[in-house]
């Protein structure tokens, strides 16, 4: 097995939460790629490959080093034709770049103000004091201010998520019939909200949260078997 | 030449102005079809085709009499396999979709409420009757005091529109190197307000306004013949 991933976890190796390295994980197994997962804590990523990259995901391809995300996805798409494909066509890789955008812009954007102290209580001291500190400098309040009124801040999520809830009116997946990297995209920042924090911000019986729960059940449940955070 | 666009227009019947409709204007462009424009005010629409629609665009090939955008464009891509691709694939016509509701859901929603009364002053006088009896009714609110304070309401427009800005950093349109009918989705959104208000709510500098100003020189400036409105 030559195909490395490195991700981003918790006091508890297992609890991988990391958007991005989500994104990835979901495009290895939809290309029906053996790999091994390397979890990394906030304070160890600047060890993984240095000259290469700062954040996670950090893909090991053989003698190939990769970061970034999109990087990641399209290095698999164009180095794996044979496989299964993450855009269907380059329409749908160009199109995934907005889509992208928006995932991260409209959806990432108001979901960590609503975990970002929850997070924080799953990681390992060391990591917590590298967090509380970088995270409170960039939002310019403490993280507990930060997540305070999320519950009041429920029904902007759900108005960012109405083109989702339109959308599914007319196909079960982002991809059409079958998820693509479109659906990953997504599908990374709420299992990001799921892995890392109790706080419930979509309705699993409305339309996006099933959707949702199509995607935890993919490649035999793989997303699933990372635990949702408890209360 | 068969193909038949009906449109939705104003007094002047050079001011097409339907969202959906330019969507299905551009998809033409795209595939080189040859079409003959019939502009259609809204008290008029009723009787384009009333066992097929009563809403515009309305597409006649021949005998074939086709409603609804995203149906139109689906069909010039199937009808018209060998003319330029709309999607570049199934993954592009499925990332269409949710691109679609984007368009409609996060951004026509903030810009209805930015130009409604504009809308109203562009109307012959029996359209501006049943505008202002629809719309009132559902806003709740005179058309006046739905775009009052639209000044106050270009940051939520221009947040809205983030994935867009960020998107653009990488290629410069959602189609990629070259539009494709993503770009019309959100095209049709801009252009609708462009015709019919003055108010101006993208800076064209902007990289948002210059993807726009992109679109407007597509086809020999096709869409910018059509002219703004006067301030």
């Amino acid at each position: 097995m030559s195909l490395v991933l490195y991700e981003l976890c918790g006091a508890d190796s297992a609890r991988c939460f990391s958007p991005y390295a989500w994104r990835v994980r979901m495009a290895l197994l939809h290309k029906g790629l053996a790999f091994e997962r390397r979890p990394t804590p906030f304070t160890k990523i600047a060890q993984i490959a240095p000259e290469v990259s700062r954040t996670v995901p950090v893909l090991v391809d053989g003698d190939k080093v990769l970061s970034e995300s999109w990087d990641i996805a399209c290095y698999l798409e164009d180095t794996y034709p044979d496989r299964p494909s993450l855009f269907g066509g380059e329409g749908g890789r160009a199109a995934a770049r907005l889509i992208e955008s928006w995932a991260n812009a409209s959806i990432s954007g108001r979901i960590v103000r609503m975990v970002v102290r929850d997070i924080h209580d799953i990681l390992a001291p060391e990591d917590q004091v590298y967090f509380r500190t970088t995270r409170e400098e960039r939002f310019g309040a403490t993280l507990e201010e930060v997540q305070a009124d999320r519950d009041e801040r429920l029904a902007d999520l759900a108005t960012a998520l109405l083109p989702m809830h339109l959308m599914l009116k007319n196909q079960p997946f982002i991809g059409g019939d079958a998820p693509l990297h479109t659906d990953y995209l997504l599908f990374g920042t709420l299992q990001w909200a799921r892995v890392s924090s109790p706080f419930q911000m979509v309705d699993p019986a409305s339309p996006v949260g099933q959707w949702f729960e199509r995607c935890l059940d993919l490649y035999d449940g793989h997303a699933r078997a990372t635990p949702a955070a408890a209360a």
